[in-house]
């Protein structure tokens, strides 16, 4: 064996930057240049109804080229050629250098800094997102005015820095299984916070691993002998001198995931740690110091939000597919492949109707889901002012579209990105092609914010509820409209169809589905099963009717 | 901001090691006690038939256990918490010590050294897997007497460590399209190795980044101007000195992959690099000393292995698909989640319907890929002898069965092994669930070794091929037999289905969408359309023939 470590890494680093430098000689490809002159759209008209008009996206290019241009982001290692260690201090580091260039520039819109770091390419790799976007809001929605007037100050300048700790070892979508304990001690007048049990250990939160000293705790409430269910904590869990966890708390990072590199999922166990009664959240719900718990006078407090960022993620999803179709696109366009006549040239892979079968309908789907992104969070802010104003009709309605929509989505978006990976060859398989980093990043959407098979269900219990209203003789209106649809005749299989007809279809077989899951319900109730009994063995079809999709044999 | 990284890192260090202090403590869980014993079948018998009998699943304990209690093996950093230095710092530091543990226990057959490594966690991750199964066997089976003399033993004796330098930047499955050229030049005896392009640049082959100071090359042999087609050169890369890249060599790792941390893909380039003239193998073909081409006898050589990797990659699918299944339904059973009744306990996931949905089609499938596995094999071996015999009745039969089934395994695995991941909700997205790494391991079989698309392309030409002279009246046997079979009339939907039912009716639906597929294609044909032009129109309907599956609604 003639191996030296040392001087195999300097040739290969060497033969690194000449590939590097061989690389950016090449002018833009030909065939690239050729398939972009050929549109036959106003590529800028589309820009502009996708980012709001010609104002935004002209706000949307001078934000992007200030963390194009930025030289301090420039001079970071580029992504697909770090290890874990590196990804996680550059993250770090582009969130703090991030968060001084907005506030010295003045950029305080969402959309501006959501825009800012879409471009420096921080947001899954954002260590301190979580302390903006869950820790600090949740101690302003849910603390007292003394509690915010105590915690606020040092979270916004960074003295305390939180995330949210909910998701437990053994315990995920369904929040009332959560083990954690938080038991008050009217003596002291303390909350003893208790890991009672391995699988009660807090798990995934994200900045958890390394970068918090303060979580939001979710925890049971125990006092004077009951259990009051969930409820949110303030708990510091490293010093503040010296981010070593303070006594009774184990802390750390869980290693390695398919993705997610800069991002330090972590652990946190208690063992029986005392905090102020004050850790406690009390706007809603409190106890008093004696002991005496108040519960909240509304317990859907924390539902509108979940259904709000339920909703996000289906536009979301539309924009990652997107990015990934223009990667998979761009390649097919460039790469040649297989003489298609003998000794002729060899054509451009998207020539091939194979390829075009892999790539358009998922670029179709990606606008389908950016759009229908836009028009949820439309809906949502419709139906929470009609909430505001007492009218509860349509929340169920919200509820189970956002819970059907983000287990599509993120359903079709994670299997479609892996498909357009494949579709580009083994470059797909290269972290510089940028595929896997979008595959890696969201395809954990299957599963947070509600794991998916959870949401289908959800949303076939919805449905399978109107559809008894239908068959009680109601008219259904909203989203809902079609089950109450009777379907027009159609002449025959080889009728020309206009997309209304396939809307149509669509919709009568979703109809279909659910009217077939409904009977057989009903017919196994009838036999003498019990209710959850009957449910289980119709949740394979409640799926497949919240879905459709997979029942259609050309799918996509 | 109070970060300091390694305060941060020590503290998370620390939690590490106790974390992982508190897992070993854990016992065996009830639950997985609890569904062992409930199992109808008899799992020794079964392990029996899957790995050759009682002396075969004897002597696969033996080895599995060397690897196991191995203390140097066992002293290793874990491999889900590596970043991609280590891993393959880690790989090479296995390979080498497995290599000289064989060497003195005496483990020579294939067979043993494959169950060694495996239980090594050292098949992916091996730098000098290539030397020994492509570099060693090439030289063996081309090279002239010659030239085995000349280069075996110093690649015996690991002086020479090599791989094979295939694929280029521009060109993969369709190897004529190759661009990297080899012109003889009988002033000096020598060829002139030459990267001319960008695209001709060879990249991807395994050990190459690192590893290997000699390659076989596959390039365009020019000679008395005239190009004769890819042929096979040895060619040294890297001084045995000093390990550098010799003048003229651009030589590189291709940076970081989705997965395969532990192998060193690499980049290589020639700027007009003589090597001799017995650089080339000759066995087969050879060039003159004044440039004389003389070609080989038979053109279909390399042919055979081809087949045969495509054949055992079938199994390796199954295989892999098994492991992911154990992994996934053993979360399943250990996994409590939502309660079925209110204030009921928490059932064990698998006892869900839509869970059982996810886990046993594929656990089914993965059986099915492992016995068709050891069927191609005995195939293999059987149409080989017949060939060698002179009989070539049945290798295309074997090359388009082989090229089927190697796409249709690599893509049920890859898309079923993260349908497993996904069914264990967030922790399948850990490293430390095993399930990341088997996805990231087997999803480049949906590429490697024929891309998948046109392998089902090749498949579906041969059956449409077949099916012409069905149409002509002719009789088939073999694995096609059922395109000539006529369907038995059944009595309706609510016959009860036996298993050859089953498999009647799968058959007939392939042979109608074969059949749909001839004609479109004979009427294209008859409009005008030129062959290669009809033949894309029809190319997406060829590849659902060949698969079948996706038309089938309730798929897996």
């Amino acid at each position: 064996m003639h191996y030296n470590k040392q001087r195999v890494n300097q040739s290969s680093k060497q033969a690194w930057v000449d590939n590097n430098l061989f690389l950016n000689m090449a002018s833009v490809n030909k065939d690239l240049v050729k398939e972009r002159k050929s549109a036959t759209f106003d590529k800028e008209l589309l820009t502009e109804i996708l980012y709001n008009g010609k104002e935004g996206v002209k706000r949307r290019r001078y934000l992007q080229n200030i963390a194009i241009q930025d030289p301090y982001l420039k001079s970071l290692t580029p992504w697909w050629n770090r290890d874990r260690e590196t990804h996680y201090d550059i993250a770090l580091k582009k969130a703090v250098y991030l968060n001084q260039l907005m506030e010295k520039m003045n950029i305080t819109a969402p959309i501006d800094m959501f825009i800012l770091r879409e471009a420096a390419a921080c947001q899954e790799n954002n260590p301190l997102g979580l302390h903006q976007v869950m820790f600090i809001p949740t101690i302003e929605k849910q603390g007292t005015k003394e509690q915010i007037e105590k915690f606020l100050p040092p979270a916004r300048a960074m003295k305390y820095i939180g995330t949210y700790a909910q998701t437990e070892l053994g315990h995920g979508t369904f929040i009332r299984g959560l083990e954690t304990t938080a038991t008050y001690d009217p003596k002291t007048e303390e909350f003893i916070i208790n890991s009672p049990t391995l699988t009660s250990m807090k798990y995934w939160p994200g900045s958890l691993g390394k970068t918090s000293n303060h979580v939001i705790l979710m925890a049971q409430l125990h006092s004077q002998g009951k259990n009051h269910g969930i409820h949110a904590f303030v708990v510091q869990i490293r010093s503040l001198e010296d981010h070593r966890p303070l006594p009774g708390i184990t802390v750390g990072d869980i290693g390695n995931k398919l993705g997610y590199e800069g991002m330090d999922n972590g652990f946190l166990m208690f063992n029986n740690v005392r905090v102020p009664r004050d850790a406690m959240l009390m706007r809603y719900s409190r106890v008093e110091r004696d002991g005496t718990y108040v519960p909240p006078k509304n317990a859907k407090i924390a539902y509108g939000s979940m259904v709000f960022i339920r909703a996000m993620i289906v536009g979301d999803m539309g924009r990652s597919l997107a990015q990934a179709s223009v990667i998979a696109i761009r390649y097919s366009a460039v790469r040649r492949q297989t003489e298609i006549r003998p000794g002729g040239e060899e054509p451009q892979v998207i020539d091939y109707q194979t390829q075009q079968e892999k790539l358009f309908p998922l670029l179709a789907a990606s606008y389908a889901y950016i759009f229908m992104g836009y028009h949820m969070a439309v809906e949502y802010f419709r139906v929470t002012a009609e909430i505001e104003r007492g009218n509860m009709e349509e929340m169920q309605s919200l509820h189970a579209l956002a819970a059907g929509l983000k287990a599509l989505s993120s359903d079709l978006a994670s299997s479609g990105v892996d498909r357009l990976r494949v579709s580009c060859g083994g470059h797909g398989y290269s972290l510089a092609s940028g595929l896997p980093k979008i595959f890696t990043n969201i395809t954990p959407a299957m599963t947070y914010e509600g794991e998916n098979t959870v949401m289908y269900l959800q949303c076939a219990r919805y449905l399978i509820k109107m559809y008894a209203q239908v068959a009680s003789g109601q008219q259904l209106s909203g989203f809902i409209s079609y089950l109450s649809n009777k379907p027009r005749p159609h002449s025959g299989v080889n009728e020309a169809l206009k997309l209304e007809d396939l809307i149509e279809l669509y919709e009568h077989a979703a109809s279909r589905l659910i009217q077939g899951v409904a009977m057989k319900m009903q017919s196994l109730m009838k036999s003498g099963k019990p209710e959850e009994v009957a449910r289980n063995m119709c949740s394979v079809q409640m799926v497949q009717a919240s879905k459709v999709r997979e029942v259609i044999p050309w799918k996509l």
